[in-house]
């Protein structure tokens, strides 16, 4: 089966391993005429790469993105754009250790059951290196949802026990600090929690939430095809993700109903919500209110601590993970939230596109006016 | 764009409005071979019938799923089974007074901004009566799954604020009780909760836990289709979901590596993991262990407590509900989730079929014994 | 895996057997706001409607569309069509002494190789009875079409040796004899011919040709969801197509380039061609002349004279087709043909729809216009 | 909407123009386990490779295939083959004449309209060069199915109006002419005729027929997912293809029915066929004899008589086309055709293998053999 692509109108195709020469993406379905550079996904680039500060991997990756196809004078052409990162910095001898040993809390046994082997180098296919293309493919679902007014934001809710909560949030902090956490005190706080993680060889996790501004309501699709289905898959096909919430998400669930409807008031001659403990999204499409999402990360699963595992031999054996780990990923990860995030919503927005017969004909009369 | 299918190599369409005449499924991918007839599906379409308890709408349906097509002398044939049920009591009469309104909670406005207009009976496609369709999909997919030895089963963990805790868990009590919850004593607490609710006209949510026994290690895939990821749109893709968890989930975010990791141990020879706070998924795969998922169910929308909102037309508006509701959906969503639960598991599970040479030779070597 | 749908924007899924209860249709991704009554059907299934001539089998049906979902108030939602088609003249009986025999022709052994056993009434789910439900889908498809300029029209080209050439067509004659042949003259000899098959108790092949008025240049993809790679599946899908030509066909590979080549010229303003070998269609997108595309038909493979065949035990057999069949598919199948190629140019509309970022921001512009 | 994916369970995503720095594919859904180096490759990419003759361009190209993901030790991992192949020779300076020109039998004329714009240099994502992707995905597919005893072979059946009749197929003269004609002494005509094309600067098609053997009754599905609608999808995706024909093809449409039903024999036991006008193809299943399809090939549209055209600003122009270009490109694409049925046929075989209850069981008792 096929399991590395994403998307109906908007698919992306992710390829490459932790320690292979590359990975890349070939995005399928990118609009003609945008404007796109290398320099577009720096920036994206920059916010995942190792080495960033001391609570990431040493691992040493430019991380620059290759445009291979699909760009032509510096537009996009319609056709696939494959997009290329190469793998510079990758120490394969530190894994030999771990080759035969099924790491806890990674898909090492899982790997080894579905395939018959694995590329342990690095974690091989499942190595957070793969996200590197997601980003990619992210930077440019972005570019063309800012082109049609829509905007997609992540950031760091909670490291470990520190949880920011509505009051402490001050997205206008969030690139201040390496935590990517929008709250300069709290980050420092959690800073110093993960200081502690480090030198006892233990890891951290935490929450990463995604906001979503400028959706229009009617985006996504009653069954399915949820607009917060497809968000759901979306952030749960990243790695460490082990909980997805929507809006008030497992909170809602303890309310009664008078206090999680969100009424409708008008402001502005616009019919809009007072409130939005749906998180913009109801019936699986969008509601008009700023789309709110929250990833829930495990801690990092490579710690040095030693662990107990059995060999692919069935023997019991005491393992110390060497190499190089970032003792959280959250910060690392938020990013790459936000580019599932935005990728999801791109293919939403698409399939909106052909919905109602006033669209077709409106689109209709829109080609006569290009048309030879 | 298609969004009232999902699976890949078991898809499963559904179709219908909460007051058309009738709801359906067209299942493709079922292996020829399997025993099905109209009975295999009454003890899961009574779980989801209204009308059981106090608790669920009065509305009278008897929920009788006719096979139209897909099943030869008992057997199915390989081809598209589909499946048929009738709408029978439906009072479209009552939802007259909402055709210009947006209910709080529903996707009214959504529907309406997407689509131009809506089917406002009843919901139209976005009442919970779609999810009828989706249950006996689910009753065909557990019948496939028993076969190859895997058991799903879902229950209810929490009713608003009365959450079981794991020493709560008696799963021998879950039908026991009109709410599905394993546990007699919570499930009475809870009750009284919902009489409660009743009474000063509002309603309630909860939670629902949901899980796989004896599912193979390697189940799933390491990227977008990810077992996780396919399970967390399922769950998502139900009505009222606004959370989902997979294992230890959102708790697993504030702890360390050292206790989230799940060691591997020799149990009688065979490799297991000593604790399970992965929910027997890691990197998108089957680790061995039983799968655990966990659903958030927001409170009913439609409450009779009067709400504020507005009409299409912009105006202001005091709105009070009529008509028949559940004053908790939780109950009748216990066997949506294990539905939407097992389509996912089996499509995964039959998609590793092809992800092995060996399995492609055994396959081969089969395939001779039953030729001509 | 799922193999009864078919498309992308717009997908259909077909279900039913010959001599089940019912046959029909659900379509996903039809545009809100299109009219649409059950009488929009009764001219299409007319057409496909056995009994209509002395050359198609006796079985009688009404073949009546039931509307079972996605409309309201006499307009699409925007939600699953469901389209029920009831079997009414079934004589399963006829069918008894080929439930153990492979009749030449037909399906029977491959569908009890892959099976292991089938449904041997009326060609179970192999029938041409199955077409009734893609008819029913293409008159949906076309009715679309039309509002947006584009027409599709399809009829006989030849039966059996009886070819019309380009200069005999005579297209407003199509509906002029049981043959849906456009020429009056020679559909009396091909008449003449069937009648003599018939008295053999032989069948007849022919040749169906269909064309596409109206579509802009451009719709389609260049590789592998090219318009004539999607139209050549559409086609060969339907039961007993051998073969697809697009334009000139095979006629194409015997002569040169500069023959072949269609200039391009300027007529009334805009860029046309002086000629149309292509058929409307280059690099996998339409050209802007007229879309031609003909399907190959084989003889009917149920033929009263007696046959050599096997039994499922191996054993050799003298087979004798009972049951009531047409000596020609070709005229019933004039409409099933429609109805691919509809079904097909309109998926490719509706996916040109967001191929261009100037398409985007016309989009965004438009639905400012019909928000809240 | 993505066009550049095909395939269901063995799916390939091309990408890359003729001028941009490379092209590639991303196959997903290999199966683990196959052996597998660049060297397996060679064979096929040097069918294809500009140079071989002095019928093909003299655009110099290694057309060396890279493994950038996938493999590990040798073997297929499972996760996705990534596979690159640079453009080196590519004289862009040749397209600049046409950048405002439609060259009549290209597309340049649907991909301005269809995107606004487009990469003239060399065909851009129109180029046949495109096909060496798919070359590089076909020699994957073929490995895997020679693994289960399946074999695909193409070759040249007609150049021009030089065609082979049944009689004159010698497959073993195949790889003697750089036509690829199983027939030495026709070869050598059609050599000679081609030389006289050259001379007058244009241009010519023909026919390539493809056989599967070794294929087991019963591989694809009763109504979309044909085997024939598939394998006429892959063949219409070649960019030239006008015509596609399974079996007797056209042909079938002029005879009886008694003359084209093959009759079922017992040979050593087992059931055949003592004929094969189905071209191996009945109901959309294979029915245990060769497969046989015919591609019709368009003549190549670049020539370099001068021919009439218009300009993109509705100016009429006479064009006289420079560059290197191919007088005939049916013994390139010969192997591209092999390519698309190998890639065709693996995927119909992997979704067979879950077709039967009996497959699953056979599975499960399987997987217990190789879990931990």
């Amino acid at each position: 089966m096929y399991g590395s692509s994403i998307g109906n109108c908007f698919r992306i195709t992710t390829w490459g391993e932790s320690h292979g020469p590359a990975l890349g993406v070939v995005l399928d379905g990118v609009p003609a005429g945008l404007s796109l550079t290398e320099a577009d996904f720096v920036p994206y680039m920059q916010r995942r790469k190792p080495g960033q500060s001391r609570f990431t991997t040493a691992r040493a990756e430019s991380d620059t993105v290759e445009i291979l196809s699909g760009v032509f004078e510096g537009k996009t052409t319609g056709t696939p754009l494959s997009l290329l990162i190469r793998n510079q910095d990758h120490h394969s001898a530190d894994y030999s250790n771990i080759a035969d040993t099924f790491r806890p809390g990674h898909a090492d046994l899982n790997f080894t059951a579905k395939y018959g082997f694995r590329d342990y180098r690095g974690g091989g296919r499942s190595s957070g290196r793969e996200t590197s293309a997601r980003v990619a493919a992210g930077a440019v679902a972005e570019k063309i949802l800012r082109e049609v007014g829509i905007a997609v934001s992540a950031y760091t809710l909670a490291i470990g026990p520190y949880r920011l909560n509505p009051s402490e949030l001050h997205l206008e902090q969030t690139y201040d600090n390496a935590l990517y956490m929008p709250n300069q005190d709290i980050a420092l706080k959690a800073s110093a929690f993960l200081e502690e993680c480090m030198k006892t060889g233990d890891s951290a996790g935490g929450i990463i939430e995604c906001r979503v501004d400028g959706l229009p309501a009617g985006i996504g699709d009653p069954v399915f095809e949820k607009l917060d289905a497809n968000l759901g898959k979306a952030l749960f096909s990243i790695g460490a993700v082990k909980g997805v919430e929507i809006g008030d998400g497992f909170s809602a669930a303890c309310v009664n109903g008078s206090e999680n409807n969100d009424p409708y008031i008008i402001s502005d001659g616009h019919v809009t919500k007072s409130s939005n403990h749906s998180g913009g999204i109801t019936g699986g499409m969008s509601d008009g209110s700023p789309l709110i999402l929250r990833a829930a990360i495990k801690p990092t699963p490579s710690i040095s601590m030693e662990q107990d595992t059995v060999t692919k031999d069935k023997a019991p054996h005491k393992l110390q993970i060497k190499g190089r780990h970032d003792p959280v990923i959250v910060p690392r990860a938020v990013v790459v939230v936000e580019a599932m995030t935005a990728i999801t919503v791109l293919d939403a927005y698409l399939g909106n596109m052909s919905s109602r017969m006033d669209h077709l004909t409106a689109f209709q009369e829109h080609l006569k006016h290009t048309s030879f």
